[in-house]
């Protein structure tokens, strides 16, 4: 045991959840969990690895010879950008919890939105018996933006239940029954697309994007009467106050939102009773951390009998 | 076209929905839409086939010469019941459409329980950014009630989006992936009930099934804190008195409802804005009259060159 490196915890996570899954995660090496005060001024180098979300800005200077470092979730928005991160692989979690929690959100808001789940309840209000024209899913084109573990999953399963597909990536993938577009194709991919759901990083290039101009282009002829907008990604690929006009205004018929740009949402905002809007706050596909603790095991237990390690991040890309 | 036999309409549909499916339906034969006014008193003998929904009480009276009964929906109950019923086979109204809706609806509803859609909503009104344990579709089991078409779709569906899935039938039936039970295996299968889905058709059998007794047999220490009563089958099946009871009393946790004892759902009814119940307008699959046509043109065309009709309905069994 003693010739293993140590793993460092730095999750802003619940507390209760991190000390209940580090109970028998990490056997066969110690844990340092930044959380504890007795670890507020230890010696961090030397130290091989990191397990962190939202990790605190000095982690990197105080843990200087980290060869690995894993984020807690699928997003790494919250350490690319931090100060003196080391030239190592940032690990991503990817685990079939996360990728079917987040495809059941995704095809549940699809569904709400196709259901006329929210002029049903209306109608329910007022004790008014009547059944609304209904288009079927297959009538409704589903685009989805980014098409990693995430995306491919909830495509195939948008496909079952009904579906049309089609998806978006920077750099063009195949996915089989699935029209796919890249960079070049957005607004192609946009006029084809009723419901457009975002899962995608937070990077220099997705900051902002889902906006007015973005809205605009989304197909306005469907059988949904207006597009619809659904995110899961990242907070800050939106621009809500562009949401809300444009839901206003009728250039979205509705929108699904589980990130904001500022989390927690602000008490003052219209996004959290807006009668054409589905909020959940940021717990699409929350991360299990025993999970996360299991498959952080299984890469060290890889990079340590010399096997590459999995999902790791393209630093060029930032995702 | 004079030697084929006209084709008898009996819809309780919405007029306008059928007036629109009739343009260009049954372009070899005459149609006698009975709405028609000027077909009141109109000798109906010597016709073979008649469409219907809920048809008339003397209908099979005046029609006296009838070679099959096609019903406007999956369900017969409205006709089986009827006096004058003839000893033809009644056809049942199968289409893709319709299954498919049925399946989104159902899927709709098990998501909408799994992922806490009314204990969100609750936070969202109150402006508190909390997020809930959240068990994943694995660690629920849903058991559909009734395997046929309807059924065995969901099923599959359901298995697609993560979920445990069970299945019962008066008579055992094999479908891959899931265990099944028949009659004598109903308590087995409510106990390992977390969502009970019913799409049984209604019979004698099936009238006031879903009852204070057999709610207290589900499953009670599910991931969802308490079992979940769907109904999207026949309204009669239910007993509304005892889903108020059981909500109430714990021991349901929830409901979905599209089916009612007595529909429209009368104006007093607490179903309609209950805290704990999702509901619709007998809205989850309605029948798309122009496929409806289709069909039965179909399998008038498999009668009239001597094939055997399809999905017809079991006398004995009722369905």
């Amino acid at each position: 045991m003693q010739n293993k490196s140590p793993v460092i915890i730095d999750l802003k996570f619940d507390r209760q959840e991190v000390a209940t899954a580090l109970k028998g995660a990490f056997a066969d090496r110690e844990v340092i969990d930044l959380a504890h005060p007795a670890n507020k001024a230890r010696d961090l180098s030397g130290i091989d690895y990191a397990v962190v979300w939202k990790p605190s800005a000095d982690l990197f200077s105080r843990a200087n010879d980290l060869k690995a470092v894993f984020s807690g979730g699928a997003g790494v928005d919250h350490v690319m950008t931090l100060p003196g991160l080391p030239e190592v692989p940032v690990v991503r979690f990817v685990d079939p919890t996360l990728t079917t929690r987040m495809s059941e959100w995704v095809v549940l808001q699809c569904l709400l939105h196709l259901r006329q789940f929210k002029a049903y309840e209306a109608l329910n209000a007022k004790r008014i018996w009547r059944e609304l024209a209904q288009p079927e899913a297959k009538e409704v084109t589903v685009g989805i933006m980014g098409l990693g573990v995430l995306g491919s999953d909830a495509a195939a399963k948008l496909r079952v239940m009904g579906f049309e597909v089609v998806g978006w990536s920077r750099r063009m993938k195949q996915i089989d029954g699935i029209e796919t577009f890249d960079a070049a194709g957005l607004d192609a991919f946009l006029a084809r697309t009723d419901i457009l759901v975002g899962l995608l990083p937070l990077t220099a290039d997705t900051r902002g994007l889902f906006n007015a101009a973005l809205f605009s282009k989304l197909r306005r002829k469907g059988a949904l009467g207006g597009p619809i907008f659904v995110n899961a990604g990242r907070g800050g690929s939106q621009v809500e106050a562009d949401i809300l006009a444009a839901l206003d205004d009728g250039t979205l018929a509705g929108a699904s939102l589980d990130v904001f740009e500022q989390e927690p949402l602000p008490l003052e905002s219209r996004l959290w009773t807006h009668e054409k809007v589905f909020m959940t706050p940021h717990a699409a596909a929350a991360s299990d951390v025993r999970a996360l603790f299991a498959h952080v095991e299984q890469q060290i237990s890889r990079l340590e009998s010399g096997q590459p390690l999995q999902h790791v991040v393209d630093r060029q890309a930032g995702y």
